[in-house]
């Protein structure tokens, strides 16, 4: 597909991210990252008597948490912009009921946590609004249930398969403050190059993650190595691996300041075949990890890219392939 | 809810509608606002083999041919914001796949004509792009059978219900060419009051159009009188009514103005109930009527506000009641 330089905006006034806050569930506590979580859940239904609800539950937690994080008041926030993995996007519609803020309800599957920080940071430097918040969540139970299996069958897992990330993560994005700064934004295009696997996601969005990182550095003529970080969301050991074909193919050689939210998310005894997956694995990690580092100098410029599979179970009973987005968003130290 | 005036948004640079298209099927074919829209289909399926196949050909030609109403080549458009109701959001997904353009996913139900206008209004206004395409779409069938019953099933209907419009409508938003104004946004905060029946969504809305209508005129200092039309998107008979209620409760009187999509959709003997529904309700009227009107002259100032709720059929099987919310936005004739 055909690149374009209208894909990447710039934010001059640079959007500051001044609070930041994740939750995950208790398997992912026990994985690799599990220092750099804020909260970590005993209990994967967080005190809910639904997986859907607690899902819910973790990203009205992350939100509320990011706004104390930055020291404002719900008052003082303009918008929350989010979307999540259930149908309807529900955990993000229940979860903005909560707050007395603006809603712009979104649909990137595991991509939303960089659209929601794309198009907050395009919010704020633009002016129209000050403070918003940006974050998604997903749950391993509600997921698998949704998409894919009943959880009391106890389905096989394919080795190509992914496990979706109990998690969520949220920020809040402003135009004064102190924190990390959002300097520009590529929005993806869908990008679908026929896989109809619905076990091995990390396969089909490589090309989109793909796509739009090579769009991204074509038009901001910078170079893999300009980024001490470039962080993919969850394409997974395998989708990894073909992300870096399909670039090296391009020219483009990503070196080892790359990496993968859904490959660094568990350990490798953790049965999770390809690594996590999910809306929550990049939102949890980017708003610990990742804009922790950057508060504290560990990275200068991060290059953020989530990658959503933008299937259904209906489009799939159809015999649909799985179209696909990525959207990167540039992250800069203070 | 405490309204605050940080909800509005001004459009300075006055972004222009520069290219709309509308299609519904035949029942609106036969309905009251007939002679208004673009093409009215023969057949629902629109010479595919599912509803939901049909839905996504609809979008996608609405996006085509607004792009060429626009006089506009596809590689000169920037970006397309779209979402629908069926699960993850497939018919836009889709139909956005077969444009070689950055695509941003929302999730609004039946708020997302006025939610992708108003974004894409943003994003133009600031300078970030130069040619938006907005749209959405909805069917009823595919509707029907995803959030109610089987449609074999023939199912009676309650006398509070609508009926899901099959129909979508897109348009293209412009930081230059001739065409309507956009002048100002709205974005509704999610409001529940509780509302439970799924088979009364007019309802469950209305108070979120009242709290966007009324925090609009506050906020912009404008009264009632100053729209030649304020349009909701599918409040339907009743909810139109608890809407004006709640209004006038608030001292906002809405006078003979004041219309809704849904309520002028069909035909008295068509058998919707409380007229029509669906995110192609107020997308297929506002392509068509309104901006048309708008172009004509017949309107100097008309007040565009969607409503949508924010439901699942999980989240009312989980005894939840509709969240909802409304955007609205403001168009203006050249």
């Amino acid at each position: 597909m055909k690149q374009k330089d209208n894909q990447t905006v710039y934010f001059k006034n640079k959007p500051r991210i001044i609070g930041n806050y994740s939750i995950v569930g208790p398997k992912e506590g026990h994985g690799r990252l599990s220092k750099f979580f804020h909260l970590i859940l005993d209990d994967d239904l967080f005190g809910e008597k639904t997986y859907e609800k607690a899902e819910c539950k973790m990203l009205e937690h992350c939100i509320g948490n990011a706004i104390d994080d930055a020291k404002l008041q719900v008052d003082d926030v303009d918008v929350i912009l989010s979307g999540d993995l259930l149908n309807q996007t529900i955990s993000s519609n229940f979860a903005a009921r909560c707050f007395n803020t603006s809603f712009i309800g979104l649909y990137g599957a595991c991509s939303t946590m960089a659209e929601s920080l794309a198009l907050g940071a395009c919010l704020v430097n633009a002016g129209y609004f000050n403070n918003v918040v940006c974050g998604t969540a997903s749950h391993f139970s509600s997921a698998e249930r949704q998409y894919r299996f009943p959880l009391e069958l106890g389905n096989q897992r394919p080795p190509s398969s992914q496990w979706t990330v109990t998690g969520s993560g949220a920020c809040v994005v402003s135009s004064s403050g102190k924190g990390p700064k959002v300097t520009a934004a590529t929005f993806g295009k869908v990008i679908d190059f026929g896989v109809k696997d619905v076990n091995d996601m990390g396969s089909a969005m490589a090309p989109a993650a793909a796509h739009t990182i090579s769009s991204h550095l074509k038009n901001t003529n910078t170079k893999p190595e300009d980024y001490d970080l470039i962080v993919t969301g969850d394409l997974g050991k395998m989708g990894g691996e073909i992300l870096l074909d399909l670039l090296e193919r391009e020219g483009i050689k990503l070196g080892s300041n790359y990496c993968d939210c859904g490959q660094m998310m568990y350990t490798f005894n953790q049965d999770v075949c390809m690594g996590g997956s999910g809306a929550g694995c990049s939102a949890s990690v980017l708003n610990s990890l990742i804009i922790n580092g950057l508060k504290r100098g560990e990275f200068k410029k991060v290059l953020f890219v989530a990658t959503g599979a933008l299937l259904s179970t209906t489009s799939t009973f159809q015999g649909e392939s799985i179209p696909c987005i990525a959207h990167a968003v540039v992250l800069e130290a203070e």
